[in-house]
């Protein structure tokens, strides 16, 4: 067994969506490896109930835990808003951070008129879970909240451009921006690559909250906090897992990567 | 053990998309019972491998037959295009029918001038298992595909006539009408329901082949064949089991079966 300082960050989500996140941390974080999982076999899981959502969060955090990794990263909305309680009390004393709560701290802490829109899946949005945290740190703020379920195949489409996806973008965001919001928090870890779209179709004077982005400076700091940095010059190893590797897998999750995605593993459950 | 007779029709899909066979299966065929199995905790099958595709339809396969069923209907573009050889090698003499193979026969019957087009998911059209079997029916017939993913979750999302959905399929079906088809098949499940907006799209010369129709008459015809019809007057029997019970599913497949839906059972695996 590595010390625990050279273990991995164990990321996962329900499918390629959560290499959003892992770019931000390569960026945040260059000498940390990274564990992925991706559960490409059961994807989607915004439009499962949440007792499937429990069960399925439930054995992929056993499965990373028996990998060994220092760290959780729960990269996944839909995971983080219905079974973040599952993979905490799973994880013992092991830091677990979540898209949600970073998220939601950094556009409490970054909105002035304390009106702040959320979009993401189906489930993300009925759930609350963006609303409830945001009014832990700071019950002034007003949370307007738009399911948006065609953003995530648009993006696999790869209409980041798209006519379509503008009127899409235009039809959903009109109830938000009639509220006079001034952050838009991106709730789907798919959403980061509409962003100069939406931002565009949402105008220029709205902060969008990009929750990877978020949760890759949580990570740097709780594991300085914690002094469990990796040191060193080597190089970190970076781990793809999947329980799938469907067409344009490696198409797509390159576009979410930003980067080659490298050897990918197809876990048999 | 009632006698076969009166077994219900077994028809199943990754999810709702199949209660438009049904729908048409309950018109066509008033007398028959029908028990429906939808996959729906592992829907999607359209963005996942063969492989795993097999393992799912199998699973289902055994579990209509474990209940009783006298006929098995695969009413999944995606399962008949890669799976329809696994269900038949488990149904032993039971008759086993699928919508690729009954619109395949209606469009080859149909077509003046041999040229037909074929929308559906990625994974059906990337099978090219309509043109198989439709060459295997006529050898002068050219098939032109197209891969529409957008369409499930345009109609899941109930823009049925949205301006976006109206954008979409001009942009889809765009290549396929640059070569004079006289037919365009349906080829997903969830397609019917675009029906209109589709023949407006495509113009009204334009023959639109609708697999759950289809699939209804030869369903009629083979349980004419074989003697299997159910007689009498007594109320025929239908039930509805899932793998999961999602958000929003009674209202979507009330959509998609065109009356509502009566008791639907969870099935756990």
């Amino acid at each position: 067994m590595p010390p625990v300082r050279d273990l991995p960050i164990g990321v996962f989500d329900s499918g390629v969506g959560g290499l959003t996140v892992v770019r931000a941390l390569m960026e945040r974080l260059p000498l940390e490896s990274i564990l992925y999982f991706g559960d490409t076999a059961r994807v989607p899981y915004g439009i499962k109930s949440v007792s499937t959502i429990e069960h399925f969060t439930a054995q992929i955090t056993d499965y990373l835990l028996g990998r060994g990794v220092k760290m959780l990263i729960i990269a996944c909305n839909t995971m983080a808003a219905v079974a973040s309680g599952v993979v905490k009390a799973r994880a013992g004393g092991l830091p677990v951070l979540d898209v949600i709560e970073a998220g939601a701290r950094a556009a409490v802490a970054e909105s002035h008129s304390g009106a702040i829109g959320v979009i993401g899946t189906p489930t993300t949005v009925n759930s609350n879970a963006y609303a409830r945290r945001m009014h832990a740190l700071d019950p002034a703020v007003r949370v307007y909240s738009q399911a948006c379920p065609l953003f995530v195949p648009l993006v696999e489409e790869g209409w980041l451009d798209h006519p379509v996806t503008r009127l899409t973008a235009q039809e959903y965001l009109r109830p938000v921006l009639a509220e006079k919001v001034d952050s838009l928090v991106l709730g789907c870890t798919h959403y980061p690559l509409l962003k100069p779209l939406l931002q565009d179709v949402a105008g220029s004077d709205i902060h969008l909250v990009d929750s990877a982005i978020t949760t890759a400076e949580q990570a740097a700091q709780r594991l300085a906090e914690l002094d469990l940095a990796r040191r060193g010059d080597t190089l970190p190893d970076y781990r793809y897992v999947v329980t799938d590797i469907p067409l344009r897998f490696q198409t797509i999750g390159e576009r979410f990567l930003g980067r080659s995605l490298g050897a990918v593993e197809k876990v048999e459950w």
